[in-house]
């Protein structure tokens, strides 16, 4: 290979595909040059005046390094790697490091293979960590465990890349030797380890970095970054959909520039659809006020080295043909994408079929139920008449504790005429009945129960709503659909399915469901991603149609009320838990 | 190991070193701060306020990052890895990116062992390049051949870092099969290949570079800089004992500044132990206006970036403790070095015993002579009265070719009364009884011969003399003690051995021999690095009493009359070559 490298690049015979006249972008002086860009199998061989077999005009165009997602989650968009591809690549990212950590949550190794499997389908380079925290508390049910020997059994796995983000940040500093064992396993095979680190400092971050953790995507005031970067990590900027901190480019320097890199982390497929991936990143930080040059070789030449990407994130000969032409570095259209040396994508759209993907039996059907939910399931009794209620408070993930007046009418609960709701969280994975149940105050849904699989970390089944029956029925359906989102409808009519907006309703006739199936995990759909989300807003704005406040986002909100890491009570398969004393607590007061 | 680093970084057992009171750089925002700087095992923890078991003071002290340089041939030391590391390492240098191309060409692979082994007993981490270019060219008799399978078999060999400087640039860029192997065996090893790229430009250097060649230590013009940059390369500034390219330091700015880094490629014994290693280059920048703390940042951080030295140059938890701590950033004398969690050395003494050396046989008795020689040996017949000269152009490495008028007398050319010199290159590995033949003008040496080992690259012996009897006996001598340099003085006395400086000296009485013995491969001594340095300047000073011209090193000039890639008339063991056309060409005009 590296003869017709050598002699394209010298202009003894022609490239395969020539780049003309284009400006691009030097990242290594930090300059825009103009010239012709040679390139050869999945290299780049020369800058010049070259000739190729397949030309493309970029006159009027900027040429830049595809882009690096440095950390992303590929299952928060609800679609497979293939339609996610479809939908990041034509923006101009060529790679991402994922971490697989919900599918993996529920399928264990098998959901890690799909996504590496998948991967292969489309240009678009995963570079696959292996979850680190499956699962990410003891305090629920998860469909599989990863301990210290299951990582040191797979983070040699030709398809691992590194070690996914050390969200047990207490297990590495208070030294739990399982945890430790993690850490160690990934170091012995040589692997770089993810962090997550949101407000650790001082000698806690000191012992959390002893164990050789490289980046923090959590990071969000000027202290907090300097401290990192200082200490030797890599800090994301991220655009993801809830969370943010593209702020961090504010305190980028000269000195410390090199240290930033760019992320999404979560990004839900509309958000990937209408605005975009890191193209709608580099776009904002320019719009804010960073230097385009800067922004880009964040998006580059800086994941490259922090990942050790070696011959990636640059223009040059023996350089990796990941390259996007845009209008300009201000509105970062991408006109034509190129993926190791192919053109995959013009105009916004993908040149490659999506069409075929990679479905494996072992990550469908993962809603497991020890037997189908009646409106008993969901009687929920209580001692007195004041309970703890969950409210979200506003950014959408953390939580509060309202203690509340409520009135039981035989043996159960009336939430009814209150702004109260029953919340339950359904086991799903391991056939062990468990049913977590609590209230929930102000969510403002109404006639009949909502459900999802979603539900960090574990993704059991969670149930919201004031009609036992309903939320019964919400359960099952998911489990018959292989999970998703479903709302049951509490209807007083009996028929007239005309206006239904879901796959599949349902009889009796004093209930209507709609749902969306997320089969692949019960987290992410096998479906294109054009009309998933299309069915997808139908079913949201039928919640909201319900009800749901506006302040929360139908179903997602829910996804976060069992994440038993982040304040202050949440409800979990096995019951209340209050994350400020660590421990379970009950709904009675 | 984690538990240890992770209770040490919190505080809350001692760690094993601290270095307390320091200030101390932080090479990832280019800032100084101020604390302790904590060790456990060979790694740094934390910085902050630390108790250890040992202690050192660093009040009044910077501490930096360990030098790393990126490009160095210990065998131009003449000294023994371990000696060579007992003058760099009190210096600061912790890492060296070192290339056995010398050693090589003599022994072969044993040659690359020897380093390798020998380096395991000192604390200097040397990171093993495969010379690429063994021999550097076909026009002579080298000890050893490595051809692409050669490069193939051995590139992952454990203890084989990459492919050493790729100075073979026409073979890339020509497409020679063999050459693009060697190349190609790196890639599938996924080492890095380090160049070497004196004034390629344009599409040559495209050429060279979509091989995958990294770095370049050659360029000197800010085009040629700025080039190879933005063509992805690492640019080395030199600080050599010949070559030096520390105005490099010009071009750096902000932007392309991380993409600098410092070598020697080859310092003699003398600067070492005189002058300093990195830390004289750092001085010389720092003095010649280049930020201290961008200086520092180009021997540390940036080398390892370079070379995918992860946890290394940098002051930080799971980095390397490998520090420096200098009295201040302008002078950089090192007070203390730490090496792998070890003070190695203090106040520029080292605190590591290097004298039992890994000596192994087959790097030893590597003078090989067919049979003893004799005057007759060196008569040279020539057919007219007009001869083609040998001379040396200043700067030391190029040399000339002058049409000298010639006297003979019975059949051998007459340079005694001339500032003519005999010039003879003696094949000394493969008992071929080759011998090159050529006149030298204006070296000013009378009454004898001397003689050298070290003829780069295949390293045959050099001599040069006004006396066939004394040139054979200088190469007689040279095959008796194995390697070295050797002046032969032809003596109207005929014994009083009083003054001789000589290991050895010799009857018959009308010759005396002085020598200075280089048992490593005729190339570095087993010695210790004082005594060595004594002798071999006392030697020196007897070939300039001889009338050697002070315009020249004594011995080091004749090493480069070998060297059939330099311009423009060299001698080899095959005869006398023209650089400029590529061919041996006649003596005779």
């Amino acid at each position: 290979m590296l003869e017709k490298y050598v002699k394209a690049a010298r202009g003894l015979e022609k490239a395969d595909l020539v780049l003309k006249n284009t400006t691009y972008l030097d990242v290594f002086t930090g300059t825009l040059k103009t010239g012709d860009i040679a390139v050869v199998g999945e290299k780049i061989v020369g800058t010049g005046k070259y000739q190729g077999k397949e030309e493309i005009d970029c006159s009027g165009l900027t040429v830049i390094p595809g882009y690096i997602d440095g950390h992303v989650h590929i299952e928060s968009s609800q679609l497979s790697p293939e339609e996610f591809a479809s939908l990041i690549v034509p923006r101009g990212t060529t790679t991402i490091i994922a971490d697989p950590h919900e599918i993996t949550n529920v399928c264990g190794m098998a959901g890690c293979e799909y996504i590496a499997k998948a991967s292969q389908n489309v240009p678009l380079e995963v570079k696959l960590q292996l979850p680190s925290c499956v699962p990410a508390t003891p305090f629920e049910t998860s469909g599989a465990v990863l301990n210290g020997k299951d990582i040191e059994n797979n983070i040699n796995n030709d398809y691992i890349f590194g070690l996914g983000e050390f969200m047990n940040y207490p297990g590495l500093i208070y030294c739990d030797p399982d945890t430790l064992k993690k850490a160690e396993a990934a170091h012995s095979a040589g692997k770089v380890i993810d962090g997550h680190a949101p407000a650790i400092s001082g000698y806690d971050l000191n012992g959390y970095l002893a164990c050789g953790v490289t980046t923090d995507h959590e990071c969000v005031t000027k202290e907090e970054i300097e401290e990192k970067i200082s200490k030797g990590m890599y800090v994301h900027i991220r655009h993801g959909s809830s969370t943010q901190n593209l702020g961090n480019a504010k305190y980028i320097t000269d000195k410390n520039m090199r240290r930033f890199i760019l992320c999404t982390d979560d990004r839900h497929a509309a958000d990937l659809k209408e605005k975009g991936h890191l193209d709608d990143a580099l776009r904002r930080l320019v719009a804010n006020g960073l230097n385009p040059v800067t922004a880009v070789i964040c998006a580059t030449l800086n994941a490259a080295e922090c990942y050790n990407l070696k011959w990636r994130g640059g223009i040059a000969p023996f350089y990796l043909a990941d390259l996007v032409a845009v209008d300009n570095l201000k509105n970062f259209n991408a006109k034509y994408v190129v993926k190791g040396g192919k053109l995959v994508a013009k105009n916004g759209k993908p040149l490659f079929d999506t069409s075929k993907r990679y479905l494996p039996a072992n990550v469908l059907n993962t809603v497991h139920l020890k037997r189908p939910l009646t409106a008993k399931d969901f009687v929920l009794t209580l001692k007195g008449t004041k309970a703890k209620a969950m409210t979200i408070e506003p950014g959408g993930v953390v939580t509060g504790c309202e203690i509340v007046e409520v009135k039981s009418e035989n043996g159960d609960v009336t939430v009814k005429d209150t702004d109260l709701l029953k919340l339950a969280v359904v086991e799903r994975h391991k056939l062990t009945g468990n049913i977590g149940k609590g209230l929930f105050k102000g969510y403002g849904f109404k006639g009949g129960a909502l459900g999802i699989t979603i539900a960090h970390d574990s993704h059991n089944i969670i149930l919201m709503g004031d009609d036992n029956e309903a939320m019964a029925k919400a359960a099952n359906h998911l489990k018959e659909i292989g999970g998703g989102m479903v709302i049951v409808e509490r209807t007083p009519c009996h028929s007239e399915n005309s206006s239904c907006h879901s796959e599949r309703s349902e009889e009796p006739p004093q209930y209507k469901i709609y749902s969306l199936t997320l089969d692949i995990g019960g987290l992410m759909s096998s479906r294109d991603a054009e009309s998933l989300q299309r069915d997808s807003k139908a079913l949201i704005e039928r919640a909201y149609s319900m009800g749901v406040k506006r302040d929360y986002e139908a179903f997602m909100s829910l996804a976060f009320l069992s994440l038993a890491v982040i304040p202050k009570l949440k409800l979990t398969d096995a019951g209340l838990f209050d994350v400020e004393k660590f421990t379970f607590t009950d709904i009675n007061v």
